[in-house]
């Protein structure tokens, strides 16, 4: 089949590799009916993130199971299914309190060894414990489809990051980051009965989601005078709840800069850089909660579902470029230099 | 009157000082009847929080109102209150909410211009957003009254870093801190419900109160042995709730050290050296939360304060020597030698 491989910085082929095949009996083969490229993969692709030359890449898939080892008892053949952007056993003391992001047996797509998402088919271990089956007519309906991908990641990734920052009915909340994430933080958050949502950001094709999403205000101030804006609409104290969908040393100095005093930050950035951006002395003397990491996405699908199913949310806006697999090298291009926000993948 | 006073670090002395008086109409002057020296105070001492000379010290007081200015409604010439570590409007957004130490009309005692509570008595701004009424009865109760005292940080601190921490019926709660605070987030943690509760300490004086407040467990070992120690008692995985104590970076990575996947750190030593111990990589990975700061204690007494009256709660052990006024700098030189947990002063 093919697939794609990163073999250094810059360097993104899709190419020919073995045919993903059952090895262990709670293993799923699956083929890939979309795929997509996240903001997270820039890291490796940028050479931030180490990768070995010749790993797959992709971590947000769905497709069709192909093939289902003897031992899973929740797939069979023709079901379609969406992928959590790591696979988790369903059954460790982690999985069972739903943080499936540390299943000592779970691990990351794409990861040494293992298929990444952005190719023909992928082999699934612990099938019973990763993936969530989909209706089947969503399979005919493009625009659901599309919407349904963001289960893989950037829609759980957001809603974790509402409920980090403390999302609740009535909140305020400021959003930085306005990537795939930040505009499905914002969905999240207005899912969450957030009353006032202010989303950080100066691109108008972005904060125009973002309005769409549920954003009341939108602030295109940079800096200082980002700050200045999110505290003058929020009487001068900052926003209860942050959501931080960056990951650098200056959105999280961005991030503390607006919320307020007792409020949270919600974080799903992933940290890079080499400063954290944090200030203890300025968060303990404000009760500035710090929450989140890396989302348990698996848990959220059951919850999330069933809105995207009845049409209360659809986060298919996000991605606003659509390729086949030859055109993922552009694809990543394209979200290298922010001209596209989000590319999907038809293999 | 006689007050005690920092002239530069290690040199703390009573002397004579003006008189408290009304000032605004909202004062209240307050004769001290119990008064204590705290481990943030030993940071002034040392000289590592900074202090102009002839500034007053001391925050955490006890005692009979003297007088009381005309716009005071809630309390009268002798009456018996406990004033919390920091003063506030009561009125304000932040005070409505609960975060007093957020108040923009608040303070510190002994901050620059304003009385310290070790002292004969102290001057109390905002008197009625600031102090809480005791029985009167109490004043002839020598441990009742000591326990009391407690209410004015130590205790109320460690229910914040205990709710900070996540603590709830059945948690298992760890300890970084054998001080005061650390003690009364033993305490604080058997109080909401913890089922375990692992004290890192390996001072028996300090691990006896520990054990007498709730704790379960003891881990006597420091560094990588203490963590290791930690997780053998939690099935390796670490303890949900970390109460961190202490304040600098060795105890920080400690309490990340312990603290189980998706748990939370709640932190009340007031931070201080060059380095956080924060490793944000590590805490993204495993969903660490960090939530704390200085602690709203005024907010807490009127929950704590029916806990000591009816005897549920005594926390009169965390003090261990009993000076006059002339004995604060000797209790200054025990706490900081560490022959003295807590210094309890009787003006």
């Amino acid at each position: 089949m093919r697939a794609t491989v990163i073999h250094a910085p810059h360097d993104i082929r899709v190419q020919e590799v073995p045919d993903p095949t059952i090895q262990q009996p709670t293993d799923v083969v699956l083929r890939v009916l979309r795929a997509c490229i996240c903001g997270s993969d820039l890291w490796a692709y940028r050479g931030e993130s180490p990768r070995q030359p010749g790993q797959r890449i992709g971590h947000e898939f769905l497709g069709i199971v192909e093939e289902a080892g003897h031992e899973v008892s929740g797939f069979a053949a023709g079901d379609l299914v969406v992928a959590p952007f790591v696979w988790s056993d369903g059954t460790c003391t982690y999985c069972a309190d739903g943080l499936t992001t540390s299943c000592a047996q779970g691990g990351f797509w794409g990861s040494a060894g293992s298929d990444g998402g952005q190719g023909e088919a992928v082999r699934v271990p612990f099938a019973d414990g990763t993936l969530v089956k989909l209706p089947a007519a969503a399979a005919a309906d493009e625009r659901l489809l599309t919407s349904l991908l963001a289960l893989s990641d950037v829609l759980g990734t957001g809603h974790h990051a509402a409920l980090g920052a403390g999302v609740k009915p009535g909140s305020t909340v400021a959003v930085v980051g306005d990537g795939a994430v930040g505009l499905c933080g914002v969905m999240a958050a207005k899912r969450l009965g957030a009353e006032r949502i202010i989303a950080l950001g100066r691109h108008s094709a972005r904060t125009d989601i973002a309005r769409a999403f549920g954003a009341t205000d939108v602030v295109a101030e940079r800096g200082e005078a980002a700050l200045a804006a999110v505290r003058e609409l929020t009487r001068g104290e900052g926003a209860h709840c942050v959501i931080e969908a960056v990951g650098t040393e200056q959105s999280m100095r961005t991030a503390t800069g607006i919320v307020r005093d007792g409020g949270a930050i919600g974080y799903v950035g992933i940290p890079h850089g080499s400063g954290t951006g944090l200030d203890l002395d300025v968060m303990f003397d404000r009760n500035i909660t710090l929450r989140g990491g890396v989302a348990p996405v698996r848990t959220y699908i059951p919850e999330l579902l069933p809105d995207i199913l009845d049409g209360t949310i659809d986060p298919s806006p996000v991605f606003d470029l659509t390729v086949g697999l030859d055109g993922v090298p552009g694809g990543y291009k394209a979200m290298d230099e922010r001209t596209a926000l989000k590319v999907l993948i038809k293999p």
